[in-house]
């Protein structure tokens, strides 16, 4: 599968959202990864249904909106989703994880499965018919700035195998977490397909957009 | 005191934000108010610490955070707030009321009480002395677009009545709520100081942004 | 106003609903009380949707619904109540009582705030224009079978005069826990207008059902 | 094993459970199963505790009683199970599981592991020598009228096959979600035991309820 | 009423436990106060029902317990209470007060009703005949070494008049807070009666804990 | 490894322990068992952060802390955790394992984690590079004086057989349930490392301490 970036966008300033967008639509960027955080499943608050609805109308990026939320089945409807987005919620967040992932499916988008780096992969066995992506967290989540937690890499690998044993080479499986240069490389030859961006790679006032951009889409495509 | 307005920034797109931070400064908007929901505590998610961190640096005008978010005392330390801005947290979402103020006293910014349409005036007898404004919801909090609950215009003169009563005329009176040039006319006149503007004034398509601001403050000037 | 019976249905046997509902119907019984129960507000659990939905097509007498669930204002479309229904909800049980009233007033049913033994009457200050009846526990909720907290005959007293004081001459004061004949006989002296009807009066192998509801309507008619 | 039919009762109207009964008894029915909901665990309120007291004594059909409440081993008392009836809580309910098991054991009735669509089999690995059977859901809990998670087929062939490999034999499972009379033969194909009927199948106002029972009992025997 | 002192039992390490209970009934100290904290209602994690049960065991002096936990009112029986003890549940941690406290005087102990520095008086008004003492937290629950929170004094003389004025002259205030010896004057003549002693007074390395006592005997005793 | 024996503290009474933490030094007992509970996660409330400050104090043996209590990684660091101490949280108790188990080991102390009777061993997958222990449940969390549950013993097994097909075998088991001088033996021949020593052992009146502990060690060192 074609290796793809989901730049996370609460690493943007309000002020900068306009000029990182333009970057993202030139370099062919494939997603817009939106962080919603709860302030009680993750210990943050972030982002929401506004800025969701109004981030959809500001781009033709797809959307692909990361749920660190309690029981998001019940508010799955909130932020009117749409065919071609992405929408991911965790295995830890409910006890009815199909009937979260079913109601992305009925609203047209892509159900993603996001499980914790503690999460087994069992956690797939029978929703795997459901998703059409696994989200493998790599730190724990709510936090930008923190540390590949090691395990993760070999989980990369574990899913991969997993879900090509079962058939579905077409699940992709997005990273997030200290996505750097370096361990995108490595994120990727363990099997990650779509990778989000924060402030590990090119929100960094130290690199040029575009430049770092074109360098992390080296690292993941291996060149 | 003087009436001041402060614009809810979440009726912002995100692409708009620094057309409307310069009007905001041209035209002497107060604050600007950022509401925060963690949907438990109100049935919708929106901005977080990020956005507040960011609007900070954007704009010079002090920020007025609305906390719609359960046990607030552990998590106003997560925004990092600042003298001169104002703290909202409601007086339903904490068993400890008295220690939420005390931790945003304790910042330096401003504390103020929100409280619902249906909770009872009492509620401000032990925390007068902790706090420099009311928020006084005339609707329920959570949404745009809810229609001023009639009583509600009663209760900000039954504040303001009970503040005097009490020697606490500088403790301001906020608004929020279906605050329309026609009823801010009349949240003014029944003791409201500063007034949340969102989709009932200028944040509306149909109407010049400086006239719109110019209006409301003729409205809440009650020329 | 006319004073009013209201027999809580959960006292039937799922097989006697038929004979019980023919009885009332035959004495002009006023309102069916249905005590709903999430385990969570209350220590135990009771009734429900389909059971509302079914006795509504059962019996022309229209429904008295006391919701004592957590966050009601979330689940009262789970109803689909009717014109002419009461729905109570407890001022203890959300942040958001108002939301939760005007819930119920949107669907045409009449909304009735309930308060809890301990709960002090400011809880009705700024609802009064959204309720048409306040329903005064005079023992705490749950269960069958409790004795009555002397102290609540005094707060009917209390809340029949603030409702007067407030000229709401119209708005009815249920009571529900341990309505005896006797107990009757003093709750209705002291301002109360429909009586929740179960196992402290007719519904009682000890008494012949006709009798029972004749006599019960002498207690609460004062004669 | 014998396959079994366990009506849902909640499909019945108020005033036909009488009809209700005296059909399934003529017609060998095997449970009577219970739908009790907190409105928390799953969306949706339903029956308790008197419900269940009632109907105990109403038929001599013995009771099966699926608790989709939060924290069941807290609750469990609150019933006075007995022997020869089922008691189903499930694995996402509650951290303590096999607590919920053993005071389900303690009161004499057997106990049932229900799991959700999405939960591993994995579940069951340390509860095995609690349980006389496995739950398995065939949708999502909380209404009547869902559709059959396609999955879920396979997962009454997994469970069986696990539950064999365990050499527990005796161990049966009960099937719950879209019990129509083609899928239930499905169903049974795949290793279910025990059905749960409702209006997929006999709770259907246009087939003769004596016949429906016979038709599903052709489906779930093979015939 | 006779003015009394309740240690902290909290403030004393492991090994000193003997120590201290023996200069306790040497001075005639009246009550020993428990802290129970849940670690959800407040902040902070302490003692529980194994230490209450053994501390019972080991001194004649009566318990003062004081729960600083969630829904109280399933809890109080794990306990064990005995008639002569004080158990205090908070007004803020239970939607059912009045249950709380009706289930500690079925135990034969007194129940006192704590109230938060927020919290209104109104709280009492429908409780006063279930009570024997007022705690009136004097810094916000959860931590020793809090500083007092001036309007707070007010608040026992608030109570104190309150009281009289329904003449319930027996009703005890306990203070719990940054009790010194200063602060236990002023306490006291607002209208203590019970004071919580801890670190802010003997509870400390740099004073002699008889003299510590009779210091603080004199200060509450207005000498 | 060495079989240790770490004897719950929650058994001894206020006055014993000086006596106890003698006896323990003496015999060379390896850790001091505290049970933390929190009335939430489990039924009881028991012990808490000055207890463990206390403890940690009072004797050089180090803490073997043992957290039952919903949401650990937001309460770490309350406890001020030292080198050589381990600290087990359940593996029920919050969604974010791994972030709990990090933040033990950022203390410098030792993480364990622990799981329930039920919980299947899968849970290990993915944390077994951050765990230094797992601590095994034998009866269900909350109360001293239940019985084994036959199974746990297999578990025993099965966990000591998965720790070394990884290669683990530095991670210790620590058993803890009804671990009489007979189950001992059973528990450490399953493969048990640490025995949390309770009232099934020497926390007991009929036997005399020093024997206890020497009878203890024997079983579990199969002697």
């Amino acid at each position: 599968m074609k290796k793809k970036i989901s730049p996370s966008m609460m690493c943007s300033g309000v002020l900068e959202i306009g000029t990182y967008l333009s970057a993202f639509e030139k370099n062919g960027i494939e997603y817009l990864h939106i962080d919603v955080m709860d302030g009680e499943f993750v210990p943050n608050l972030m982002l929401g249904t506004d800025y969701v609805k109004s981030l959809r109308k500001a781009s033709d990026i797809p959307l692909d909106v990361h749920l660190m939320i309690y029981n998001p089945e019940n508010k799955i409807d909130w932020f009117d989703f749409q065919p071609g987005e992405y929408v991911a919620v965790h295995a830890e967040s409910t006890a009815h994880v199909q009937r979260a992932l079913q109601k992305i499916n009925a609203t047209g988008a892509k159900a993603m499965l996001a499980i914790n780096p503690a999460t087994p992969i069992s956690a797939l066995d029978y929703v795997i018919d459901d998703i059409q992506a696994v989200l493998v967290m790599t730190v724990n989540p709510g936090f930008a700035g923190q540390k590949l937690i090691p395990q993760t890499l070999q989980k990369i690998t574990d899913v991969r195998r997993y879900l090509d044993d079962k058939g579905r080479y077409d699940v992709e499986i997005e990273v997030d977490g200290n996505v750097s240069f370096e361990n995108a490389r490595k994120m990727s030859a363990a099997g990650g397909d779509i990778f989000v961006a924060g402030t590990s790679s090119f929100f960094n006032k130290n690199i040029d957009l575009d430049l770092g951009i074109q360098k992390l889409r080296e690292a993941i495509e291996l060149r």
